[in-house]
């Protein structure tokens, strides 16, 4: 089973779009809990209600090598039916990039990966020969430096049109295997309706509502395909962080079903 | 000390402006050694002909915990004098960066780092702030996909010009404590020189000689500083692996003082 089937077997199933963000934060979590048990905890009061999870390496390797035993375990124990987006943003040149790849896909076992573009082509091929494996592309960031580089008017021959855009037409030119996605962030709602009307039918992911502050119901609507589907909203700490005492996983449940009911009411389509 | 004086001190001391890059590939390495064992062995063989050291973390997590304890146990092998550059290419969000900061400089105590501009300042700042590391901004990358993105002539105050050289103006504009470099690829001369006349006094890593085929003369006489300094020439493959008998070490040796005095011959105004 590819990405897409997985994720859109996931989607349907738990119905929801909701991907949560396994980010831990010691200063953040309840205290006397490893990373693994207080990963284990959020999963288990939220496999029901997500479509993915997406946890972002950065965190992990902050606390050294106990962080990446926590990793692999929380991969090792997310159920098989829901897909894991290794958040890593990696981007070097081909011979590098395929020992991320090796890295992130084979020994780690994620079922996608974020990438960043500005390398090019021959910088994400070695991820995308990996034709079931799930490429997320940084196209527009949720952060406000995302202007800097990514809203340049570029030259191209149909014409001046921001950076982001590029990658997103250039994405689809690279999307032979049809295992490319997008990442966009919620908090730039008309550059999402923009790429998703550039690529109609591919998976976007959104990280951004919530905490960021991107509108829900706009990046709802904005986000998805026409069939309402293949768009990944990610929540990180407002919901593993919704409590900080002992009632954290049933505070998580409580926010991640709230915050999956929020999204299917934008999605009149959609039987929840 | 802070990474500039530490590079320019072991460029001074050494007479060289040769990076090696500690990049371990099992296929390529003496059998029966491992992977800290053969870099201790290169380290010893090269320390007095180098400028720098530059691991590239991909291809020690790709060799997963193995991997990363063989670097972290590089890392503090090499001599205290010889900056250690992370070629990590990290780029994500305000306080996700701040994460791999915190793994890159205060768990594994890398000298600098390598990262990537798309996401823009706020991506760079947490990095920028350690005063006393170096920060390499991806700028012109060495691989041929570097002109997917980089190349793109973007619409600027001072008129249309290419990604790369925005990068190179913002670097300037974000260098506050006097610590930011930039990575410009040798397979790219006429880029590189014009980079060196915007970012005048600044380091520049530039990878691609040897098997990438960036031709030494132009990158030396293009790639320093108006002191014949700040250029950091990287090798890899071509110095690690020049034999993949018992004699790698001897034979990296040889390739490292033969690509040195390469290197200084360019250099008229270098005593060597």
């Amino acid at each position: 089973m590819d990405f897409i089937e997985k994720l859109t077997g996931a989607s349907r199933k738990n119905k929801s779009l909701l991907c949560i963000g396994l980010d831990p934060d010691p200063k953040l979590m309840p205290e006397k809990l490893s990373v693994f048990e207080f990963n284990r905890a959020i999963i288990d009061a939220t496999s029901e209600l997500v479509c993915a999870y997406k946890p972002n390496l950065a965190f992990y390797e902050a606390l050294g090598k106990e962080g990446l035993d926590a990793l692999q375990r929380t991969v090792e124990y997310i159920p098989d039916d829901i897909p894991v987006i290794a958040d890593a943003k990696r981007g070097d040149i081909g011979n590098t990039a395929r020992a991320y790849a090796t890295a992130i896909f084979d020994n780690m076992k994620f079922d996608a990966a974020t990438v960043n573009p500005y390398l090019g082509f021959d910088s994400l091929e070695p991820f995308i020969e990996y034709r079931d494996k799930g490429i997320f592309i940084l196209c527009r960031t949720s952060n406000a430096g995302a202007v800097d580089f990514q809203s340049l008017l570029c030259d191209t021959e149909e014409g001046s049109r921001p950076l982001y855009e590029v990658v997103a037409v250039k994405a689809g030119e690279w999307n032979n295997h049809g295992n490319i996605g997008l990442v966009v962030g919620a908090t730039y709602p008309d550059e999402l309706k923009t790429i998703r009307q550039i690529q109609p039918d591919m998976p976007l992911l959104i990280p951004g509502v919530g905490a960021q502050g991107g509108d829900l119901a706009v990046t709802v609507r904005y986000g998805v395909d026409s069939q309402g589907e293949k768009a990944i909203i990610n929540s990180s700490r407002q919901i593993i962080y919704a409590s900080k005492g002992k009632d954290f996983a049933e505070a998580a449940n409580k926010a991640a079903a709230e915050l999956r009911q929020h999204i299917n009411r934008q999605l009149p389509g959609l039987k929840s």
